[in-house]
């Protein structure tokens, strides 16, 4: 489906400050990238740099007063994630060198915490695609979703004692579990196509049978239509905005709407 | 100047071909992608990657039949280029290790030939910007620009003997020339606006003082409201376009016009 | 000093299982690796790569039963740290894309949460590099270094409330309150000479006035004489052995001595 | 089979003067360094980063006098190179992103004037090895070895016209013929063990069924007992030792010897 999505961030900003934005998506597996329209305003100058996970960010000064970011994309996105069922485990040793990075713990998962429970929810399973599949399922069914349980510092661990949290608290547990049974897993943030209440969304991706899974642990049977924006380790590296300075957010508005074929 | 621009490729396929394309500018400094629109008729999928010189790249399958490629951008151009007249040359030992591969000879630039010649034009030109000034003027003033002189193979040695080429032969001998005495010289293709006849451009980059400064030697005083596509060691890395298979460019379509603030 | 170190790991294999080294040092800033005999006995196949911290990094299977794996170093190393007081403050929007990684939290430097204990101590310090030793020594001061204190999953957040732990953790702390005052730091593993009782060490570097420095807390006047063996974001990326699989560690032993220049 | 080897350099240094050394292997497929002693005198301050090719290399500036560099490795290696006869080619459309760059055209390979001969050459070969064991075999039998026929100007057209050359050359000119025919292959200099005279020494290595394979033109039954310092497009990436400025390479000595596996 081709999907016409966005997202426009107000700021005001008391002093000029240093900002890195991450809202360029790239074209890949899944996602063509057909137009993109990104305005700063005022306008100012931009370079534009790639992080050690391919991410496209954009550093800039935001100047005083009023600050306006906005894109607009047209993307063309599967309707349906990719599954498969049984796809077997990679073990350690044949795992391409760049997934290794996603075995390890990371700030808001905490792999090595977790290995118990993981072992607990995977028991029954295949190695592979069903162990990432039993745990995005226990996720579902025993985390409650629930906005204001959670803030930028909860992390798995905590979110594996509260059962409750937001959709990147379910890809911090999802990511942190698939870790501590040796299965590299990333975080994903990103636009999904009728998401309730709209906004933007976060979900993971795990590594089987030679190529990256798409998961997320928020939906019961996980829709397609999504673009990716950004893959990291965890939060700590995907967020698409980092201000280093004061900076008030006074309005942030995001949209995934079908695009008609026509217009 | 904020600027129009664009291109449009038709093939004829006759069998399904894979193809590099690399016609995505990055933002960066001196630019601002505003909006950009790529599209690819008929609708197939597409991978992008980042290659060895940070271009964007995107990997396809032409499939058989008529092939079309348009990419529309709206970029936020520099109306002048940076210069430096006496800024200093980097010692060796002080350049930055990113920069030490553009110092080496490559396919079209044979740097390790054309020491003599470059000893020669920059004799009394105070090291670092004013030698490339004078590199880029010689060039200018002594090797006369004409199509259909050159082709796809000739390179900077023959440039050197015959005097005449087009703009990348003009920015392959610029390159070897700065090589040749220690500066790091890289190719740049992208738009330049009000080139004439309109057509994709050439030019390129030399370090000095700490960074990349633009040198053009197809004009007297080179201009600014440049879009920088891509960057490479020389046009070898930089093709907008690479095909493996037998396919047919039947029509070509570029465009860089002043966008009006309005409309 | 020329300095004569190494390790030497000796491992139980109940079952074949794959470990990930990063033993190799690098040569660089105030380091020359002279010679270096790294064996693993039994011998077998071994893959190295680069991590995306830059460190060497040995794959292998490590073969059931007896292994062992012991590497030799002759380093040239500085024998005073390079200090800088006063050294300024790198504004976030002039630092190095690369370094940028380094101001998230990681795995074990929650910096996100220990931005009010950095700002109370490093508030009458001139920002840079006295910020940074007023941290180094607030930690040195006041936390107690103590074996059997802390273990693999302490983090920063836990060390900044009980004041106390060995190495790691001083770094982690001096990393994350770096971090929050958005100056990058990173973990830093190697050895060490005259350490009491002798054994791998680890301590961090931030980044000032354009390079990095050494910071290390758990010494009142730190030393030179150290040998970088890996880098990172925080533990969770320089563990020097990591295994995936059921290992005994049956023995381990360091060593650091000044290789008299004869012999 | 375990070597002992390495090279001696001696330079007459007039001035001061910047050099980039690769001398110091990388430890993969099919060669683990056991040992490795690297010195340099007089004992200077080297810098060492890793190119855009993954080679180690060693960057200082050369005092005036006599400088000498040194280096012995003790490493295991393979006997027997791995071959592959029947192997299939890998479509362009699935090499990895990382290959492509190893399809275009360099300084000493220009593929693009090459394709006749290739196809020539490979007419009744399978497509994948055994097009390229075809290369290599009609390099060894119509190429004539022979010293101070080339230079380090020469380059894959020559020799294909000249048909004589070294070591290099018929690299460059297997390098190139298979890039013609789309099959990615790169530079490799090293040393062979009982090569005669004794020297440094250069193949390459051709893309095929997912892997690199070890081309040697100038044996006709290529040995293994290899050891691989450094990659790249060709000869301009591999320099082992590249000055800039005057130097005078007094004397050169390489070894390489069967390592008893006492002592």
């Amino acid at each position: 489906m081709k999907l016409f999505a966005g997202c426009e961030l107000l700021y005001q900003v008391p002093a000029p400050a240093p900002v890195v934005l991450m809202l360029r998506p790239r074209s890949g597996a899944g996602q063509w990238v057909i137009s993109e329209e990104y305005q700063i305003e005022p306008s100012i100058p931009v370079i534009e740099y790639t992080d050690p996970y391919g991410n496209l960010c954009q550093r800039l000064m935001a100047p005083e007063g009023q600050f306006k970011i906005q894109i607009s994309l047209v993307v063309e996105t599967a309707d349906e994630i990719d599954t498969a069922p049984g796809a077997p485990f990679v073990p350690v040793q044949d795992l391409p060198d760049d997934t290794l990075q996603f075995l390890l713990p990371s700030r808001y998962c905490q792999s090595d915490r977790l290995g118990a429970l993981a072992a607990e929810i995977t028991e029954t399973a295949l190695p592979g695609y069903d162990q990432v599949e039993a745990i995005r399922s226990w996720i579902q069914t025993r985390v409650t979703y629930q906005y204001g349980t959670s803030d930028a510092s909860t992390s798995a661990v905590e979110t594996a004692e509260k059962r409750i949290g937001v959709c990147r608290d379910f890809a911090h547990l999802g990511i942190s579990l698939c870790r501590s049974i040796n299965i590299p897993a990333r975080m994903v943030v990103g636009y999904l196509h009728l998401l309730e209440p709209m906004d933007l969304h976060a979900w993971f991706e795990a590594f089987i049978d030679g190529r990256w899974y798409t998961f997320d642990a928020t939906q019961k049977e996980p829709r397609g239509n999504r673009i990716v924006v950004a893959y990291g380790r965890d939060a700590a590296d995907v967020a698409l905005a980092t201000q280093y300075g004061a900076m008030t957010l006074e309005e942030m508005r995001v949209w995934v709407e079908e695009k008609k074929t026509d217009a």
